[in-house]
């Protein structure tokens, strides 16, 4: 098992990585001082896990709650059924609740333990290869709005991850595939070492070679971890973290919430993020190359599922979390492994790259 | 103009009490850095005071939204609310939101604040006597769920708080003496002095003495910046300020929220914890009598307005934020000016007090 601290005060925490770590009732009991918790996952990973990790937990008394699968039930009103279930099941304060599932499940449950009696203990265990990596880390939680992806939302830390790298045995094609997404931009925004790393062994891992995968996640995690512990609530540096989610969360909304995967979105809002910094002059043609490059080989899309009109990405993005009065804000790309922090462009270098990806 | 620091390290902020502050336009431009700016209020408050404060916001880009009144619509539908209207007018993540309202308002504009693209500046301008002792200091925002009262909600601390002592001139009797019961509050849990100073004063404050008021103001808030800063996210000591809380949620639920004030409720609930108190041997019938009595000089009910089952209320106590696994936890007092923390009593002696203020 690799542990890894993120250090944030009192707020900090273990990001446990390794294999079979969903049996290790030991780290689940370090971190659980309450009698009452409850167990919140999907329907798709309630049959692989729920019970398994239910049983694991026979000291506490357990409640589990089976939510519907999809980033299109990622909103308040599905966290609204969680308060129903907490409430109805006398759920005090001092309670725990466990995140058991990917991405979705863990920044509903997150919201959801901000929320309820203004802040109860949540521990995260991902289920998937984006979760592990990225969202499972930095206490960043939420939900969409029709208008917009995580618009609601609170920064609140777990009191761990707990990251069972065995669960890969289940996760099908697609979904390690946009897992991937948030690993490669690790390397990109500030690792160029980890880029480069990653050109070579994109097959290992695309063949889920445990020694490669366990170092990816853990190099993975290890970024995340540095900057979230420099700026947690992304009032600075944090922000490089969102490489290509400007554009991502608009072809996520406009596409429609659960029609595409977070990471599938991400990778090509990456692709649209470089090719406007090769526009602006800050990258080269030869780097935008080589990150189409490692996303095809990643099996990732580089282009949109459909031509969204350019005035429709530019409504989308006008509701993005890093716009300062109202004014759009991206991360581009000075080379392959830095980044800038969020800047505004010309409107019309920003419709040229829009133009290459959709239909004006 | 009297102003209070609220010591909360990179949280804290300052509370201004003072007459005609809703005309300062240096105050709100010394703690508004957006352009953008939302005021929100309700269909009581608007035709009394928003005109006026918009017009001494000219510097910025204002949007105002009107919300219904009364505590039935503290609600996650009426958050909703704000975040279309926000969305809708592209607010950008350096807004800023302003409570221009009573404790309900605060609470939800709070609330929305804090989970507005994960969190957005927000100023209280409370219009209610409650609301400038008590709901606007200290950062407990929220909602209520049909099951319990402030179920769901965050601490997020305001950048300010404008307290203008001028709008009693527009505020009802019964909502001035509801904002008494946590006046009297304070003397009970901690301030003994101040206590004995509202025996003597309190004729003077029901014909709202301006020099009595602004006395009895600010060593409310006082008070209460005290415990808040030794102990914001409630781990300890601030429960006490928590004193016929658990009592008066549960009746402000049983009744139907916005059927019963607030400060009613809590007057009611003092003499409930208060009773119980004194069955436990903490307190004086001699020193009940006298809370009684302050309450009734404060035009305050001392009895529910019909009587609950004893049933009822342990269904309701049974979700209380103190409560500890689904145990009830309460305030009690073991003198005039004392609290202790929050602890959990015998069930018969519990019942008794219950039985005494309502049917079994």
């Amino acid at each position: 098992m690799f542990t890894l601290d993120l250090s944030l005060g009192d707020r900090s925490y273990p990001i446990y990585i390794g294999q079979e770590l969903l049996d290790r009732s030991d780290l689940f009991e370090r971190h659980i001082t309450s009698q009452q918790v409850m167990v919140i996952t999907n329907e798709t990973i309630a049959p692989l896990y729920l019970d398994r990790l239910v049983t694991k937990l026979g000291k506490f008394d357990v409640t589990s709650v089976v939510l519907s699968d999809g980033e299109e039930f990622k909103t308040l009103d599905t966290v609204s059924l969680i308060f129903d279930e907490l409430l109805r099941n006398r759920f005090s304060r001092n309670c725990t609740l466990i995140a058991l599932g990917g991405g979705v499940i863990g920044d509903i449950v997150g919201f959801a333990a901000a929320c309820y009696q203004r802040g109860v203990a949540f521990i995260q265990v991902p289920t998937t290869l984006l979760a592990q990596v990225d969202s499972s880390v930095g206490g960043k939680t939420g939900v969409n709005h029709p208008r917009g992806k995580n618009m609601i939302g609170a920064f609140y830390q777990p009191k761990c991850v707990i990251s069972d790298t065995n669960v890969f045995e289940t996760l099908d094609d697609r979904q390690f595939s946009a897992g991937l997404a948030e690993v490669i931009k690790y390397g990109l925004i500030r690792d160029d070492e980890f880029f480069e790393w990653l050109e070579v062994n994109i097959v290992a891992l695309m063949q889920r070679e445990p020694s490669a995968l366990a170092y990816a996640i853990q190099r993975s995690c290890l970024n995340k971890a540095e900057v979230v512990a420099e700026d947690e609530l992304e009032s600075g540096i944090r922000a490089i973290l969102n490489l290509g989610h400007t554009f991502g969360h608009a072809i996520e909304s406009g596409v429609g919430y659960g029609k595409i995967l977070h990471g599938e979105a991400v990778a090509i809002g990456t692709c649209q993020a470089a090719d406007l910094s090769c526009r602006l002059g800050l990258l080269k043609t030869t780097e935008m190359q080589r990150i189409e490059t490692i996303f095809e080989q990643a099996s990732l899309p580089t282009m949109p599922p459909y031509e969204m009109e350019t005035k429709q990405y530019l409504d989308l993005m006008a509701v993005d979390k890093k716009n300062i009065d109202g004014k759009i804000h991206l991360i581009l790309l000075t080379k392959l492994g830095s980044a800038k922090l969020p800047c505004s462009v010309a409107l019309n270098q920003l419709e040229a790259t829009l133009n290459e990806y959709g239909r004006n």
